[in-house]
């Protein structure tokens, strides 16, 4: 069709002729152009929300770090003692507290070294092998983190409680202060969780 | 150029020029071919991810149910007892096994009703709304799990080793049948957990 219009206007000026031709290739130009056009927003998200994951990773830290501060820094002694024994409490004297401590420690470790990860995907929001780590890396922490506060949580209850049918009386009539420092901690380690959780679902809907 | 050779090669049979023509045609046609011919793999790759989710959510059934009925049917009762009491350990004595139970219960529950969610994305592997509804729950129980068995690990050691510190006596020397039951759950317990966390990772893989 095409080469047969040109036969028959042979006689157009060469200026014309010039003129078709883009107009002929401005199909696959535009083809090409808009994908772009599409991306352009789909990317801005993309980067937003890469950006929410570092501002969310910043929060993680502060949370499983004051949780492992608060429960590390913690110590109370009672005022009174024996000749031989002083009543004290502090997080080591219980193993769940010590695995507390180490947990949110890591947790915290982990988040801090996943910032530069994370940043990649602000520069290059279309990469996914980065993102797949941080899917794995972050499930792997909410397991440990979790682990670590339901832990302490049930530690933390029977202290407050205690158990009349395992003969397990309450500390927490003692120590008082203790036990508030500690209940702190482990809610901070829960917000921690919650934190890492959300980053799952946002690297999820990254991808 | 295109037009510029159309008026050289004026001189052409009309068959020589309909044999040019799909030539200049091809490109196109063969690009929007190509990309079908990789999604089919693609497809099929996904397919596999998705029955092995199945596959992968019906064992998560079978290790949170275990745990549960594990927990929930253990009592011991020793042979002794006083006038006024008998000495008798079930999992109702201390909440944290009774949360434990309850936390399996529902996640056993979760991953049987989600089984239907997965089928759904078998059969149309292209699907992203029923994964991210997926990955969001599946998260969820990930935290549920682990908070119920690291709550419950944490009861079980103190029960094995009891605690001097807290003037916690060691149960299980009493109650040994009882303590390796309830041990045997929290096991079961984290692998439900280590099955969910794969499904996790899987469904981010799919994405």
């Amino acid at each position: 069709m095409e080469g047969d219009s040109a036969t028959i206007h042979i006689t157009e000026t060469p200026k014309e002729r010039k003129g078709k031709a883009p107009l002929l290739a401005t199909p696959p130009a535009s083809s090409s152009i808009k994908p772009v056009v599409q991306k352009a927003p789909k990317r801005g998200y993309k980067r937003g929300l890469a950006i929410l994951d570092v501002v969310l990773r910043i929060a993680g830290i502060a949370a499983a770090l004051g949780a492992a501060i608060a429960m590390a820094s913690t110590e109370e002694t009672l005022p009174f003692f024996t000749q031989f024994f002083q009543f004290q409490a502090q997080y080591d004297d219980l193993p769940a507290f010590t695995f507390f401590v180490i947990a949110n420690s890591i947790t915290a470790a982990y988040l801090a070294l996943s910032i530069p990860i994370s940043i990649v995907c602000i520069v290059r929001p279309h990469l996914v092998v980065p993102r797949i780590i941080l899917i794995f890396l972050d499930t792997v922490m909410v397991a440990l983190t979790t682990a670590a506060a339901g832990g302490a949580a049930s530690i933390v209850y029977l202290a407050h409680n205690g158990n009349s049918d395992a003969n397990w009386p309450a500390i927490c009539q003692q120590f008082s202060d203790f036990c508030q420092a500690v209940s702190g901690a482990v809610v901070a380690s829960f917000l921690t969780v919650v934190v890492l959780m959300v980053l799952v679902v946002l690297s999820a809907f990254s991808l």
